[in-house]
C-alpha cells in the first residue's frame, strides 16, 4: 500500500494532580504520550481511544521512532479504513508504566532517579485512569467508543465498567475479563527470564551502560511462540532449514522457526525496556474485573451504559472464545447490549493485529461513520 | 499406595566398540546406565523396553536417587500393574546426552577433561542405537515391546523403523513422527534461555563451583507449561493467591501459579544438567522419520514388522492427536498393524504420565501378558 502519511499530533501531557493507584500509592507528575489522528467535532462527540496490547505504543497509525515500521494498526486506522480518521478523531496514548513516553520505570523519579523498581506497581485500571484524565485534558466527555485487542480489551472493558458513560461503544478483541493461570503463567516465564539475567540488577540497570536484554529477548522469544498459532509457524516455517541444505547438528539457528525467535527477541530489546516489562505484564496477572464482585462478572457489569462488541479468534489458544464468551454471558446477565463473534483466521492470537477482512468488516460496522 | 520396594537391578554398560552417531563422528566409551525389574525368561522373548521423555531417566519404577521420589511410572509399571513385572521383564536405560550415568556432555572425554559442548550433537536414533547395543549385551534379540511416551515415543518408532524385528510391538504415547515447528520453537526458547545465562560460560561450568541453573529453571518453567492444560491450570491454580489474603503490588510469586512454577524451575536445576537439557532437546527438534524419505512417512515405516498402538490425549496441545494420526495413517498405508486410541484426559501432554484408567486399560490390553 501506498498511502501518504496520515497526519499525527504527537503530544505529551503532564498531569498536574497526582494519579491515585489501585495499590494504594500515587504518582506525582505523570506524563502522558499519545498521539491524534483525525479531527475532533465541534461537539468533541467523535473520538475513539485505541488502548494498546502489552508491547504496544501510541504509534497505531504513524512510524515507529525507533524502528521506522509503520504503526502497529496502520491497516486498521486511517481515511477510508476501518476506524475512519476521515471521520472519527482517534487517541492513542502509551500506557502508564511502558517506555515510549509516558512515565514507568525507566522515568525519572523526584529524587532525579529513574524509578526503576521503585516505581509502584500497576493495574490494568490504573492505565485506564491515566486515559481517562488525558480524556479529561482534550475535553471529551463521552467517546464515540474505546477500542482495543488483548491488553487493550481489558483496558476497554476497565473503562466501560470502572468509568461508565465515558464511552459510548466498547469494541475488545482477543481479550478476557480476568487473566487466565495459563497466561498467568507464561508471563511468569517471561519476567524471571528478565530477573535471572545478572544484568537486570535488581532492575537499577538504567545508566550503567548494561541492560537485561539477553533475558528480555527470551521472555519475548516464549510470549511471541504464544501469539501464533500451530497452524502458521507449520505453514510459515514448518521444519524448513535457514540458510543451509542440512542440520549443522550443532547448536545454530538450523530451522527458520529458530532464526525468526532469535530475531524477533534481539530486535526487541532494541524499544522495549525490560522492567516495563516487568511492569506491564503484572498488570495483565492482576487483571480479574470480577475480584470486587464476589467473582459474579455480571454483577462487575451491572452498571455499563455503553454498547459492546466482542471478537474472538478461532486459531487463538492464549485468549480463546471461551474468555470472550464469559464477557458477552455476563453483559447479557447484566441486561448490556452485546454483539459478539468469533471469527476464523489461522494467525492466532495476533490475528488482531494481521490482515482479516472479516475484522474489518465487523470494526468499521460496529463504529459506523460517526454520522 | 503400599507397595514393597520393586526388585529393581541398577547397571552400567560400558560399549566396547565406539557407537556411530548420526552427526558422522562416534563416541568411544559409552556407558549406558540402566535399570531392570523382573525377571528375563528363558527364552528371552518376555522383555519390555521403556524410552523415556526428555527429561525422564531410567528410575521408571524405582526411587529416584537425588529427588527421593518414586520412579517417573512407578503407577504403570510393577507386580499387576499394566506393564507387569510379574510376567515382563522391563529395562529402562537413561538416554544418551542425558546426565543420570548414561554418557553426556557432562562425562569425561578421552582428555580426561569433561566434553561439555565438544559433545557431539545426537539424535533420537542414536539414542536408540545405544538402546539397541544395550539390548546386545543383555542378549535380546527381540523385545516384547517398545514402550515411551513423548520423546520415549520418538524412540520407540525409530526402533520400529530403523531397526524392523527388534520390537514386536511398539506403544508410543503422546507422540510425533517430526518434531512440529511449535514445539522447535518452545525447545529454541528454552535452549536460549540456558545459553543466555551467563554462568553457562560456553557449556564449559563443570567444575568451576557455578552452573547456569537460573537459565536452566527458566527453560523447565516455560517447558512446564507446555505440558499441562489451560484446564488443569485453571482448575488447580486458577488465580488463587499463594499463602496471602490479598496481591503484594509486587513481584513475588503472589499467584499459586507462579509459586508452583517457581518451584518446578528450581527443582528441576538440582537433578538436571543444562547441557544435557541443550543435547536432549536439540535431538527433538532434529526428529523427523520421513526426513530420509522425501517426506514421505508411509515409505519410512515400508519395512515395519511390529503391531502398533498409538495413543493422544484430547487436551495434549503439544503433541496433539493430528500428530497421532499422521503416523495412524501412515503405517495404515504401508499395511501395519496398527491400533489408535484417543483418550479424554484433563492433564494435557502430561497425561501419558498420570492417572488415566483408560490409558491402563489400553496399555495392558496391547502388551498381554506375555503368555
Amino acid at each position: 500500500m501506498h498511502r501518504p502519511p496520515l497526519p499525527t499530533t504527537s503530544a505529551v501531557l503532564e498531569l498536574d494532580q497526582p494519579l491515585p493507584l489501585d495499590g494504594g500509592q500515587s504518582l506525582s507528575a505523570v506524563r502522558i504520550s499519545y498521539e491524534t489522528y483525525g479531527h475532533l467535532a465541534a461537539d468533541r462527540g467523535n473520538a475513539i481511544f485505541i488502548a494498546h496490547a502489552t508491547t504496544g505504543d501510541q504509534h497505531v497509525a504513524s512510524k515507529h521512532p525507533i524502528t521506522g515500521k509503520p504503526g502497529w494498526w496502520d491497516r486498521m486506522v486511517g481515511p477510508g479504513l476501518p476506524i475512519d480518521t476521515d471521520h472519527f478523531y482517534v487517541i492513542c496514548a502509551n500506557v502508564l508504566g511502558s517506555c515510549m513516553g509516558t512515565t514507568g520505570p525507566a522515568s525519572l523519579a523526584a529524587d532525579g532517579a529513574p524509578y526503576a523498581m521503585r516505581f509502584p506497581v500497576i493495574t490494568i485500571r490504573d492505565m485506564v485512569r491515566a486515559h481517562v484524565a488525558l480524556l479529561d485534558a482534550l475535553g471529551i466527555a463521552r467517546l464515540h467508543a474505546v477500542v482495543g485487542g488483548s491488553m487493550g480489551g481489558m483496558q476497554a472493558l476497565s473503562m466501560a465498567v470502572h468509568w461508565p458513560g465515558r464511552a459510548a461503544r466498547v469494541l475488545a478483541l482477543a481479550s478476557t475479563a480476568a487473566m487466565p493461570a495459563q497466561n498467568i503463567a507464561f508471563q511468569e516465564v517471561g519476567r524471571q527470564a528478565i530477573m535471572a539475567d545478572p544484568a537486570w540488577a535488581g532492575g537499577a540497570y538504567y545508566g550503567t551502560g548494561a541492560a537485561p536484554d539477553a533475558g528480555l529477548a527470551v521472555a519475548r522469544m516464549a510470549a511471541h511462540v504464544t501469539y501464533l498459532s500451530e497452524a502458521t509457524l507449520g505453514e510459515k516455517f514448518g521444519r524448513r532449514l535457514q540458510d543451509r541444505a542440512a542440520k549443522s547438528f550443532g547448536f545454530d539457528a538450523d530451522f527458520q522457526v529458530e532464526s525468526y525467535l532469535r530475531y524477533q527477541g534481539a530486535a526487541f530489546t532494541e524499544r522495549f525496556d525490560a522492567n516495563s516489562y516487568l511492569y506491564v505484564t503484572r498488570a495483565m496477572s492482576y487483571f480479574d474485573l470480577a475480584e470486587e464482585h464476589d467473582g459474579q462478572l455480571a454483577t462487575a457489569f451491572a452498571g455499563v451504559t455503553a454498547r459492546f462488541c466482542l471478537v474472538s479468534f478461532d486459531t487463538d489458544w492464549l485468549y480463546p472464545t471461551a474468555e470472550s464468551r464469559k464477557i458477552v454471558h455476563a453483559l447479557s446477565a447484566a441486561g448490556a447490549a452485546v454483539s459478539f463473534v468469533e471469527l476464523s483466521a489461522p494467525y492466532g492470537h495476533d490475528s488482531f493485529l494481521l490482515d482479516v477482512p472479516a475484522l474489518d468488516r465487523v470494526v468499521a460496522g460496529f463504529l459506523g461513520t460517526g454520522q
